[in-house]
């Protein structure tokens, strides 16, 4: 048995997210039910986040224990071209030690949220980006941002579905820029709640319309409370970029 | 009658060009179509530019008369709610003489080729990169293409199609520059031939995978043959990204 780290690249726009689902097609499938036609064997996909439907990935990190003998670069090969037309890409894949986990050995995670922010609709960006119409103030977001960096109880930006034990984390990074006609949101942590990047962003880009005061974000997540937050972005804008393993810092 | 010139942002993937088809959906009918819903007006879509099925815009310049009384701003709004679920947005609209045309005022019009140059499959950019897996030489494409900016007889890089009274244009710029992975054309005139743009970065990827020695795009241009043509890229690596008007420069 030989482990592959693998990196994959997605559009989660056709996904029920990456995890496999009972009711709907999902990364996790893509990826397993390709490996299969070439190996002849079941695999099983592990990945370093669970992404929700409609998200998107630059660089998800996961790993596959195949029996078979080949060559990483061969493999990665021959995934890509099983997964089409799928649009899911492998971008990377190496030999792992059969000890390194793709999730449990993840120490560090990153995601970007792209808002667009102008009033035209959006035709190439279309299920890329959230369209936001009123014009944001991103260091107003910014400035908002700072008061959920750190070691907090997130339970105000948690999904009720979320199955963490803890609503406990420490928020390493949550930066706002602004990028032309677009606001990039960079969040990066040991690890997230279920819709934690959401949150955090919804909240912000209330915060960039003017409709909460700086102040406001950081009383929302003192609250500890669900209905203490405001919006919930759409998943379309989120994107999984990092994961940081021990071996790679 | 007030003449509105438009900038448009579209998505080429889904018509049969910009230019109004008899048997396909065209990015001029949408808007004719919205126009006309908005105003019970027949109104007649000119551009700066007549782009081929799949090749898309980030500003396209054109112009529509209406009797109408309806203020710019309006007008746009009331577009791009009627060009929905089209991938098609008016950016900017505003009056403008009724001696400006959108085609014929023109003077300058610049496109940019994406090349996504990876061996894996595009996920997110597919339809919107052309993918080129052998590593390009961004430098000798460059070089190379410095011996078709100015003045020359572009049969080579002609369509057959073309309905241009002379071969003979004027190429003001043509940059190749490398951005990590992608590979990016950019060039300027006050007018292409048709397929000029897609029969240039043809013959460039060639020398970007040394295929072709960088001399080899000058002899193509002198022999004025599209035989000599060594590849025509792909429709949906290009944008039409401005449109210069005497007025604007």
């Amino acid at each position: 048995m030989t482990r592959f780290a693998l990196t994959l690249e997605f559009d989660g726009t056709p996904f029920f997210g990456l995890q496999r689902q009972p009711h709907g097609p999902s990364v996790q499938q893509s990826v397993e039910n390709a490996a299969q036609r070439i190996t002849g064997e079941e695999v099983t996909l592990a990945s370093a986040g669970r992404t929700d439907t409609g998200v998107h990935a630059l660089a998800m990190r996961s790993h596959i224990d195949i029996e078979k003998d080949i060559e990483p670069f061969r493999l990665m090969e021959a995934l890509n071209a099983q997964l089409r037309p799928d649009p899911v890409a492998v971008t990377h894949c190496e030999v792992v030690p059969d000890d390194w986990h793709a999730r449990f050995s993840c120490i560090g995670r990153s995601y970007v949220y792209r808002i667009a922010n102008r009033r035209a609709p959006l035709t190439l960006e279309r299920d890329r980006a959230w369209q936001v119409p009123q014009p944001l103030d991103a260091g107003a977001m910014h400035e908002a941002a700072q008061a959920l960096v750190g070691h907090h109880d997130f339970t105000t930006f948690r999904s009720v579905q979320c199955q963490s034990a803890s609503p406990v984390k420490t928020l390493d990074r949550l930066d706002v820029e602004r990028d032309g006609e677009h606001v990039l949101i960079h969040a990066s942590a040991r690890s997230f709640l279920h819709h934690q990047v959401r949150s955090m962003v919804g909240c912000l880009a209330l915060v960039g319309m003017g409709r909460w005061e700086v102040g406001r974000v950081k009383q929302a997540l003192e609250a500890r409370d669900r209905q203490e937050l405001g919006l919930n972005a759409p998943p379309h804008g989120l994107y999984f970029v990092e994961a940081i393993y021990p071996d790679e810092t």
